[in-house]
């Protein structure tokens, strides 16, 4: 390995004027009669470094000329000795240098700047996620993710990987890509449910996933993409969507912790301006998250003048945001689980209440006024899940593949699809899947 | 959550003759004229359960009948007392049935049984799944990527999710599916090597990602399938391939000494059959792994009087399993690098070694008889990448889109992708990627 001194680590060294090796991608020069200031950028930070010309010393003059010829992006190996320079606004500090490899030589002229709009800055995604603010929300995907799968590991979860290629249409067949596939269609997954279902048929007990997952949807919003990824997790011998609740919020909290102790100053540092909008950095509620049924939600909501539109069953986007505002104020919760919605805007197979079937034993978690999950226990009895497809009108036999699972048994079970790039969307206040996406997918965006 | 006792764990509940409650899948019953023998199985292992019949008891027939109608596979939660019993073969002890509810009644008759072959078998994979000896292998799959996640957290690298939807064919086109995309055509990803590198671009440093990858291989064997879990890193500011090989000698390490601790009795429990033809439970080698340039490898091979085929440059399956047990005697290795593959069958993008341009800073790492990754350097100069493009005849304009990664400048780097399934396959012996694999995708099968 080339050994590197992180910029960051650089004040130690100036305090001693050791000899530091840095390497980066440099990011300004400022070629002069006397003196080179050649600005160079690694993962953790950016430092001046600086040669003093002395053109008539031809062994010097090589060195003077190869910082001349760099553009900005190239990437470089600068040696020398880091000193303090009360002067110097990066830090306080420059490194003198002594010797310079070139390992990368950009073409001249990046084609984005600060003020270039995002989709140009899209077409150059590489370039643009060297903006170190833009690297750190993949920092925060990692812990998040890591702490995510510890949590299930001291849980008993096994990880799977299910399949993405799959013979039918995940649900009824909206928003499905088809491929061609050895003479027939395959369809592409567009969530590892019924997977993770399978899974409990087959007795596994407890399984998770974060993989990827796919939506043909035509949308252009700043909150619809055609490939994401999903965390997803399911647990049997459960007693009720509450199981599945106390899960998912126990997960939470051990994940959203890590991140807070991890990065919480940084996402500070980074994300103050996005967060500002709404109420900074997310805090982890120390009561339990509020539990609240649909019904008692719209009544909620209502209360307060706003009228929920006609058409709609369940809460839409405004509701969705005056409801968090008021569990906010009334529980000091960021979060709040609505429970128990109606079998019509529900898919078939979510268990029913048995005292009121016109219920279902599901939920929706919304964060920061915005949906993040939907979870249920999910009707694992063969007869009457296909009850369930009859009374919704649909096609058993297009189910079959599906029904099939449940035949020979299956423990009660439920489970809950998590969005990722919500998740780090509220995190970190910005407001664009195409921005907490490393490399976002949408209708006319398959590229870089 | 159903409090269950684990069954494994009956014999310190039996010594006590305490009451437990059990929940699992009916195995086998026997329901004589005085007593009925109910074997139910959860994820830990398996119990017979009793019920002494009194049928002149009516508030006892109904639990009788109860017990008569249960079907192989349906789902039961038992309680009753844990008592030791020498007589009984499963595990010396048994549970007298106080109460049993039941979760879900299975159809009569399953379709699959001991003698069933593999098709038939993966038909009906959740069922196949319910012998613990194969829902193991997910455990061990856990853990095996658990560890690797935990090793690359400590080394400072970050995760990836990069697309699987791809404006362009990974390379060249081969063995790729198309798919109609909003009027285009768009590809599923081979591999994520090419993001991967992006992110070095973008000055990520580290990645790693564990994730799908597609190939539209028509082949049946027993190694090949269309979608497959790649485990996947990438490096920057590297020296040479070696780097490479020993960041990968590194996490092998590290997660094959944690897969040993956790599961290594359970595996030759579980495996020694299928392990006792490679020799056992695999070791982890205390020397470094070998590493051996592909023309002293062919020379050791060719020494033992075996003859490479004309036709190949590299090494052809026999000479691999050759080489493997060559290594195996003279180093006391299981694994051997093998390094610097000619130019002629390594694809345009290996870096190629300065002193001799003909051989690649490549490098392919067998473990007991078979190729589980492939390595390289990668070429990170621009103007030296679209030449060796050029070099092999390939289209220069089709592959701008990954050219286009390097022209603003990117650290010198390499990495590896690693065969999850193949790594599986050496653990437990299981010689078919249908096997250790959650759902197997091939040419004709899609389904469950």
């Amino acid at each position: 390995l080339i050994e590197r001194t992180p910029i960051i680590k650089l004040p130690e060294y100036a305090e001693r004027e050791s000899d530091v090796t840095i390497g980066g991608f440099v990011e300004g020069l400022r070629d002069q009669r006397r003196i080179q200031f050649l600005i160079v950028g690694d993962e953790s930070g950016s430092v001046q470094t600086v040669n003093l010309r002395n053109d008539d010393d031809p062994s010097k003059l090589a060195l003077t000329e190869a910082i001349s010829s760099l553009t900005t992006g190239s990437v470089v190996e600068v040696s020398g000795k880091a000193v303090q320079n009360e002067k110097v606004k990066l830090g306080g500090l420059e490194v003198r240098i002594e010797d310079l490899v070139l390992h990368s030589l950009a073409q001249p002229g990046l084609p984005i700047g600060m003020d270039t709009n995002l989709d140009t800055r899209l077409d150059w995604r590489y370039l643009d996620l060297r903006e170190r603010k833009k690297a750190h929300i993949f920092d925060i995907q990692t812990t998040l993710e890591s702490s995510a799968r510890n949590w299930w590991g001291s849980n008993g979860y096994k990880e799977i990987h299910s399949p993405k290629l799959l013979a039918h249409p995940s649900e009824g067949g909206s928003e499905e890509f088809a491929i061609p596939y050895f003479g027939k269609d395959a369809y592409l997954a567009q969530s590892p449910q019924f997977y993770k279902q399978m899974a409990m048929a087959a007795g596994f007990n407890r399984v998770f996933e974060i993989g990827p997952v796919f939506r043909a949807n035509p949308s252009f919003t700043s909150r619809h993409d055609t490939e994401f990824t999903s965390v997803d997790a399911e647990i049997s011998w459960i007693d009720s969507h509450h199981d599945v609740m106390d899960a998912e919020e126990s997960l939470l909290r051990h994940a959203l912790k890590d991140v807070l102790d991890k990065h919480g100053v940084d996402i500070l540092a980074n994300f103050s301006n996005e967060l500002s909008e709404q109420g900074g950095l997310f805090e982890i509620p120390t009561n339990p998250f509020p539990r609240i049924s649909l019904s008692d939600a719209r009544k909620m909501v209502e209360e307060t003048g706003y009228i929920i539109p006609a058409n709609t069953e369940d809460l839409d986007p405004e509701s969705e945001r005056i409801l968090c505002r008021l569990t906010k104020e009334r529980y000091g919760s960021d979060f709040v689980f609505v429970t128990d919605y109606p079998i019509s805007v529900r898919p078939f197979y979510h268990m029913r209440h048995e005292n009121n079937p016109e219920l279902t034993k599901s939920y929706d978690l919304l964060w920061r006024g915005v949906e993040i999950t939907t979870g249920a226990q999910r009707e694992h009895r063969y007869d009457r899940l296909k009850e369930q497809i009859r009374e919704k009108g649909m096609d058993e036999g297009g189910l079959e593949f599906y029904t099939d699972f449940f035949k020979y048994g299956c423990p009660p079970h439920g489970g809950f699809g998590l969005g990722l790039t919500r998740m780090l969307m509220k995190i970190t206040g910005m407001n664009n899947v195409r921005e907490v996406t490393f490399l976002y997918r949408g209708p006319k965006r398959l590229t870089p």
